[in-house]
């Protein structure tokens, strides 16, 4: 049977020239798969007859905006989905979609190969591959920047030769992911840890200093979902999408930060993510009043792991859906309206309503209505520390420094 | 034996009335015990001489403030101490050394019993009682807000029937603990969630909005420890001190939030700690250089644990001591500078150097220089998946819904 | 309105006497609701009457042994639920079972309060209550033994009072729960932790000494729930007997342990579990076959968790209830059998097959068939330790203590 | 600079023919190195003399007993260290050590290579060369197994073909590795995992079934350090020893399991670890009389934590070296004595005693004496449960299902 490659087509340099390539090294055909996840710029039509000009033998374009919104950005609200405490998640969501719909194109179009343009030293190569894998075994894979080593330059100079009808843009100085979800840059000048980020970098934010007016705005969750922005009624995509608008306008979202790939390296990554920012900080507020104690420590712990599985890679593995029942299950009041002032680059929680509340003024106030029990509390205490009573009276009888003294 | 009673006193009306209130329950006469944590405000002085004028037999006066910020603040700094990922733990930590103080005076001024003046719904009675008992169980501790019932109404009265020499100042709106580490604020009017927080209710905070110019710090740490602000070796209390009033005057450090309780109920709680919330963020920044992924994963599990422990009221248990030991071990290479720009309400990191740093420009740059063995990624990409591959395929082999489908 | 109590009544003398007590102490009446869980021993009727006999208004006996083993023992099973490490909760998963009941009678009869004959510084108290007021906190709560410090000798010296019809059996040393699911002994002889259990504690397993012959089962599992003995299809409940009494018989499922009560205080207990510890076994067998390495190894803390909480009383948690749905996705492949060898006080797996086994020959052997690909490996090992060799390199570096050398 | 291969020389024919082999490959010469790690068997002087026959230019034999002992057998026993709560980590300990010898006789012998004869489907690989890099990145690393495709088959042609002055046993059907922790053994029969173990896979173990006298020992600790058996002080090694001794005689220790590798496949492996199993089963339970509950909760996800970081080849990882260190601290009061009554392949706990006991007869008891103040019990109940109360308050109130009711 002879080749045929199903490639992640962006339409940029490196995979429009990877369509003839991939076609000369495997001697087969190349079929292009391009998604729109809500990353802006060319218009799809162009993205798709690219491919075509370049010698793909089919070139499908799919719209996965709403998709992408439910199915990842969602459950990554749900989870507080945040690698490190800080970062959402934005390339590391899109990759499971990006090869669902690679699988399926080639089931369709008898795809015997797959392939994508990430290097051998990030963590996007394990996304897809791990990803593919899950989905499709028998699919060979290829990573032409990894597994050929084929570098910008040697694309240039292989384009040139075939004399491909694409236009060479002056090498960019960024190497740039982006979706619905957030941005993601990576450059040779941040690689000097002590350089700040540029102004230059950023494109969904607005520089936080500029003194815009604050913007006061209500999101509401049903179960964990947002459901809408001051009051109106929107699909998931739709409030991504003005979230990150406003919240983008506000300067808010921006990160820059030094992380831990999963391949056992460091490197410094800016990111702007405005809406996954607010919402996330939103649905944290409505969680911190609609969900018990116990529960919510626990989930602090689920979301951390849930967040380094998807990080690594691993959205298809039986951790990550044991991890989504458990999170499914705990968002069950997580209903109600959060109000945020979005201000200069960042965003504070000003109000929290719910029906579901946890909240009791009754047993919460000092004034007239309290209704606590307080001579509960006596025995509460003596018996809360009564295990730390006796251990430090063990370590004073027998002459051990005690906890206290330590 | 009749009774002494070993008071921690602040020098307010609510501790002032205490004083001739518990020698009147118990019989006996009382001691007042009053730190300086750095909270500022009335001379240390006066308040030691007020409470001889209401009745104790002794008054003393503990400054505290370097202990507290070497002792208590640091490790906080080293554990990223922040209760619910948001709260410093401004009161929870300074309970413990309060009761060091109580306790060693009550030996040496024959005490038989301890008292603070805590309520019963609160976490601080918790945190009070539970250290007392580590260190002396003998003593016995009396609650008067909680065991008598004793209100604010009851103890202005009191004052009046026994004509106590203090000025009864308008009944503040707000029930007010701050020290050196931070402000903690509650007030009726925030019972209703929706409410936002009002401007009268900052002391150590600007407002972030006032449009000051960015001020750029460079905080350093030896070890986890901070050592130098803009180069400049400082004690603990110097820097915390001086991270305060910059991060301050920046209107950084505010934080609206509803806590889950040790006793049970959720409450609305609004605080203020600049120096806190700058000094964490730049030991984070500066563990993410210098700590390996696999222990910076765990730490953060054990940072949060650490942090419900001591939220907990359990400084003294030896689940804390061994956290401690890790997070110690942890800090070994926690060695460097962190450069932010405070403005406008946030602080944020700029730069990053540490001579013991595990960011290797060579691994992680995609320019000349590049040392990583891509080749090896191949491997490993494929291994990492490997068992989840399998049970992918052995869902679908079975006829069960894969993680990949779901 | 009057009062009527609605008591767990056990036909022992305690329960027995609290009923007049009860209603003495109230001045109302009594409810005696009594459940048979599988504890065997007296004839349900006999209690029933006994209850009116003793001047219960209404007498009412549930067997709810089905209901037990199916919504009780099998979630343990599927939790794999021991606490700390082995102690298979079986007081713990009764409480919630038992109070279930007493509000339902309370809603049926008119009960303004329930009872439950536990001590203070038990745990059971904590489990009775806690799920009381889960379900209706509006039923108050009356425990003799610590609300009114009502002992055995008082009830005794109460029985001989008001001439109760009930035999005054010589006191027993033991003090004794059980269920279907084991069964659990304390003494005074044991408080001394170097005595060891004498042969009368035990009364659901054989001396493991006595030399019976092995006796092999096959016990098979859907979903992690058991479903046949040695081939053979049975309910729960059937299963759960069947292999109490064959691994009882080997003298299977002893337990002598030093516990970490909720109170505060250390322990000692001895415990008969044969068909709990068994069951469990081969449940952590099959999960071993059928369970991803990594589902698994979080399983195991979720596990954990899941035993401190129905340890702990927390069986009507909004925790419980999250890791419930985990640990319910976590089942979806354990489908199989197990063989173990039962004899002489120990079980052995000595054989497993499943449908949905993750165990694949062509990938584990080392002869003639092996498809594993070991190429590479070579690269996932280098990556895998990829972090560890910088962090130790770095240590070197700075003249540092490097992990390799401490 | 011509090659010097030091290879973990184990005196069989695989590692014997590897001599000339890897001189072959590498044009260089070979420095054996052979450790007693209490392995037993041949004697190491003939182990050294046959890698000179086969033409190693050095050989060398360490007696690490001791230290394997001290340094490696010691700390699993305070980590309680079982993968899958099974496993005492047998091989997974030695490696690191083997590794730190070759290493330091690559510095004295000048070596450029080190060699071990691991598969590439195998734990080992990933720990030897772990370590190796943690410790010495310049080395070169090679496994003939993997990077060669080196197998018997092959070994045998060659040692024929350059007629090597070994011996050629009949293959045996077994894969051992054995030392003083414990054995490993694999074979193709058990490859099918419904096959139970044979009786010739054992060696360190009697049949279970023998029918011996129990035999009772008492083990006693020291800061979790095994000090004595039966009152006399004894070296690490020679109470491992002993316990290994006569804990076999009784046929305690033998374990059978699936095992998940960290290469991602599932394995069936047969153990027999008698000394491990029995002194790691001794200080579980002096911790439990010795340790805080909430210390002894925490430590038991920090041991599972550590056995998965032992298993998985991280020996010199930052992580192991800060779960050690709160190991180290939560051992500072395991001292006590553990008496054991061992018999029919079971080990049970028969005593405990420790002058740093936590248990308390005062408080513990039913009987005269009872210290424990009931009445605190009260309100901790109320309190414990409040937050679990108000959520099904709240599920009711909504119309929800409550925890209750699911």
């Amino acid at each position: 049977m002879s080749a045929r490659v199903v490639l992640a087509y962006s339409g940029g340099l490196d995979t429009s020239v990877a369509i003839p390539y991939l076609a000369k090294m495997t001697g087969g055909d190349v079929v292009a798969v391009s998604l729109d996840l809500g990353q802006g710029g060319e218009d799809m039509e162009s993205v798709r007859q690219r491919a075509l000009d370049c010698g793909a033998v089919e070139s499908i374009v799919i719209d996965a905006k709403d998709e992408f919104a439910e199915e990842y950005c969602v459950p990554t609200i749900k989870a507080n989905g945040m690698y490190m405490k800080q970062y959402p998640l934005v390339s590391a969501i899109s990759r499971p979609l990006i090869t669902k719909h690679l699988v399926k194109a080639a089931q369709e179009f008898g795809g015997t190969h797959v392939s994508h343009g990430c290097t051998g030293k990030g963590n996007d190569q394990v996304r897809f591959e791990v990803s593919f894998r899950a989905q499709d075994p028998s699919l060979e894979i290829i990573a032409p920047a990894r597994d050929y080593a084929w570098t910008r330059d040697k694309a240039i100079a292989f384009a040139e030769e075939i004399d491909l009808p694409i236009e060479q843009s002056a090498a960019s100085p960024f190497s740039i992911d982006q979706n619905l979800w957030g941005r993601a840059v990576e450059t040779g000048f941040l690689e000097d840890l002590w350089n700040p980020p540029t102004k230059d970098l950023y494109a969904y934010t607005e520089d936080p200093g500029l003194g815009n007016a604050p913007d006061e705005i209500i999101i509401s969750f049903e179960k964990g979902i947002p459901v809408a922005v001051d009051g109106q009624k929107m699909s998931a995509l739709q409030i991504i999408e003005e979230v990150n608008r406003r919240a983008g306008a506000q300067g808010i979202g921006r990160l820059d930060m030094v992380e831990d790939r999963l391949v056992g390296i460091k490197s410094r990554e800016v990111y702007e993510a405005p809406g996954a920012m607010v919402l996330i900080q939103a649905h944290e507020a409505l969680e911190d009043v609609t969900v018990e104690r116990e529960l919510a420590r626990y989930k602090r712990l689920t979301d951390a792991r849930w967040s380094e599985e998807v990080y690594d890679g691993l959205w298809h593995s039986p951790l990550k859906r044991s991890l989504d029942a458990f999170i499914e299950e705990s968002q069950e009041n997580v209903t109600g309206d959060i109000r945020l002032s979005m201000h200069a680059g960042s965003a504070t929680v000003t109000g929290r309503r719910s029906g579901q509340s946890l909240y009791s003024f009754d047993l919460a106030t000092y004034d007239t209505g309290d209704t606590f029990d307080q001579t509960a509390a006596k025995g509460f205490v003596q018996l809360h520390g009564l295990s730390i009573q006796i251990s430090n009276q063990r370590d004073r009888d027998g002459g051990f420094p005690t906890s206290a003294q330590k």
